[in-house]
């Protein structure tokens, strides 16, 4: 019996996988970026980003900091900006993103960077100002920006390094296999639209919402909360990592009060799962996402965690998102403020 | 003219100066252990705390990476104790804190951490579950657990130890000046009395707030959030700092929504005023704190960002939370979750 064919809102699948091959393609680009970082060495690596993107490089952080010892630091730039943190030598590599390539505050750090000689790895468009204050770039030619695509780029040029460097010796194997992560991700959304459907109905209209996630999925738990909810909905929401959860925002807990946690599938999944036992007991409005339900083909096991921040992502800050977009009735790319004029 | 008494209530004057001596009196020893942890050598210091201890080791951590090169890292416990880092080896020195000395995950990660033969540096009670596994004990006797004694201890053992290896050459002045902090504490909370009352009458039954802080006084914005308007009081915030607050918050803010900025004194004070400025626009609920207001007698202009989240305790995390209990008529020792049982 042939599988039905399931329509996503919002969502085209062919132009999806075809912009995910654009991605893949640049694997070679990616790995020999990597390979030039570590023949020319390196005393530590400063991730960049603001908002999204320093959502996003969250679990590449963390798997470098799983899988190595090397001296890895995830930074915010407008915070550098005015920091100028002592870590920050000639032998740091920076690597940061932006799709606009316009993001103030990442072209403002990727400039006085680079003017002090140190080398900026941007995931970027070559003709933009961000391009032009890089001395490596990364260009993938997509249309949609999609945040598993960024999450592909940045752990393979994360963990090429690490594997030129000694470490996570099944590099070869994991870029190989992401090869079907698209088609994948397509399926995980195909299994998931109809709860991202439900959740939306019975949700969208809160007025406040606890967001629960740790570990490798804490980016994508923040992200969702951050610049979909609050930025792209403007709905009220507070984002809390299962550790912290059970020092404060726990006695917020009460009948009628969601708690949206996310579950990822690394050593801090036994914190979320204290979370959730929790709020089995005291809300009635407990909603669960979590990875680990959703299979992978040809992808091992193993690499499930690495794979966890885009199962997030395709479930949440595209499915869910597009289902609140329609009960709302909040147009996701309407700001008040956000870039809309200088302050 | 003698200046007229003023009386603060729910605080005792006499008996807070009396334990701030004896918090004072503990200077030896900690320039002993700091002298010690200096002697026997370290690769690296993790400040291992949860909840209100994670919030106060923030700006320690702060001033670490902003007077060295020292790697310097701060953890939360419940997160270390699942993840092991690669970075916590023998060469490491933990650093901790626990009132009570029986705080669940300090007490889980200080027992394994000692067990590897890692030094671990407690501010605890000899006699606690923490004290029995710790290496290095420092305890002040006091009965009041204000966050301003913690810091001025933590203070005093981060920057001796920076002095030692070459930092912070400054660092006899400062603890010498120190000992007249507490009575500008004093002073500080007299002269924000009136304001904390007012503030706490206008704003203690909001349904949500947001609260915004950066650099040496995020700590103490998340601690009061967290921990006090959540934990104690069961009102709904959001804590951000001042960077990320344009990368998704921004957009919730209008007529009537609350904000509350924390302005410091350190390089992020500029993060804090855009903040400032943007909020002056779009709410007329905009509340700030700026520890630039109050004067300190007897201590260096140099010093006030040490002693920034001193000033915003006192104000925020004593006199405010004082206030918001009187028009809550929330006990702030009532809690419905924390500690109660087992979960």
């Amino acid at each position: 019996m042939e599988k039905e064919k399931v329509t996503l809102a919002k969502f085209d699948v062919d132009k999806y996988l075809k912009e995910g091959d654009a991605i893949y393609a640049q694997r070679g680009a990616v790995e020999k970026v990597a390979d030039e970082i570590v023949e020319k060495g390196f005393k530590n690596i400063f991730f960049l980003g603001i908002g999204g993107t320093y959502a996003e490089f969250a679990p590449v952080k963390y798997f470098m900091d799983k899988y190595s010892d090397l001296d890895v630091y995830l930074v915010e730039a407008a915070e550098i900006n005015v920091l100028r943190p002592k870590k920050l030598t000639k032998d740091s590599v920076v690597i940061t993103a932006s799709a606009s390539g316009d993001t103030k505050e990442i072209v403002e750090a990727a400039t006085w960077i680079k003017a002090e000689g140190i080398e900026v790895v941007s995931f970027t468009k070559h003709e933009s100002p961000l391009g032009k204050v890089s001395t490596k770039i990364i260009q993938a030619d997509v249309t949609t920006g999609m945040c598993e695509y960024s999450y592909l780029l940045f752990d393979l040029l994360a963990l090429r390094i690490l594997n030129k460097m000694g470490y996570f010796p099944k590099y070869e194997l994991f870029a190989d296999q992401m090869k079907g992560i698209f088609k994948n991700l397509v399926a995980i959304r195909e299994q998931f639209d109809p709860k991202a459907e439900e959740i939306a109905k019975k949700y969208y209209n809160e007025p406040y919402n606890i967001w629960v996630g740790s570990g490798a999925t804490w980016g994508e738990t923040y992200l969702f909360s951050m610049c979909i909810l609050e930025e792209m909905q403007w709905v009220r929401t507070k984002s809390v990592t299962s550790p912290e959860f059970f020092h404060g925002t726990l006695e917020l807990v009460e009948p009628g009060v969601p708690v949206f946690l996310v579950k990822g599938e690394d050593e801090c999944r036994q914190l979320d799962t204290r979370v959730e036992r929790f709020c089995q007991r005291f809300t009635n409005k407990l909603v669960v996402f979590d990875t680990q339900e959703y299979a992978l083909d040809g992808i091992d096991d193993e690499f499930r965690v690495i794979v966890s921040p885009m199962i997030a992502t395709s479930v949440l800050t595209e499915r869910l998102a597009a289902h609140y977009e329609t009960y709302t009735k909040h147009n996701l790319n309407y700001r008040r403020y956000y870039r809309q004029f200088e302050y």
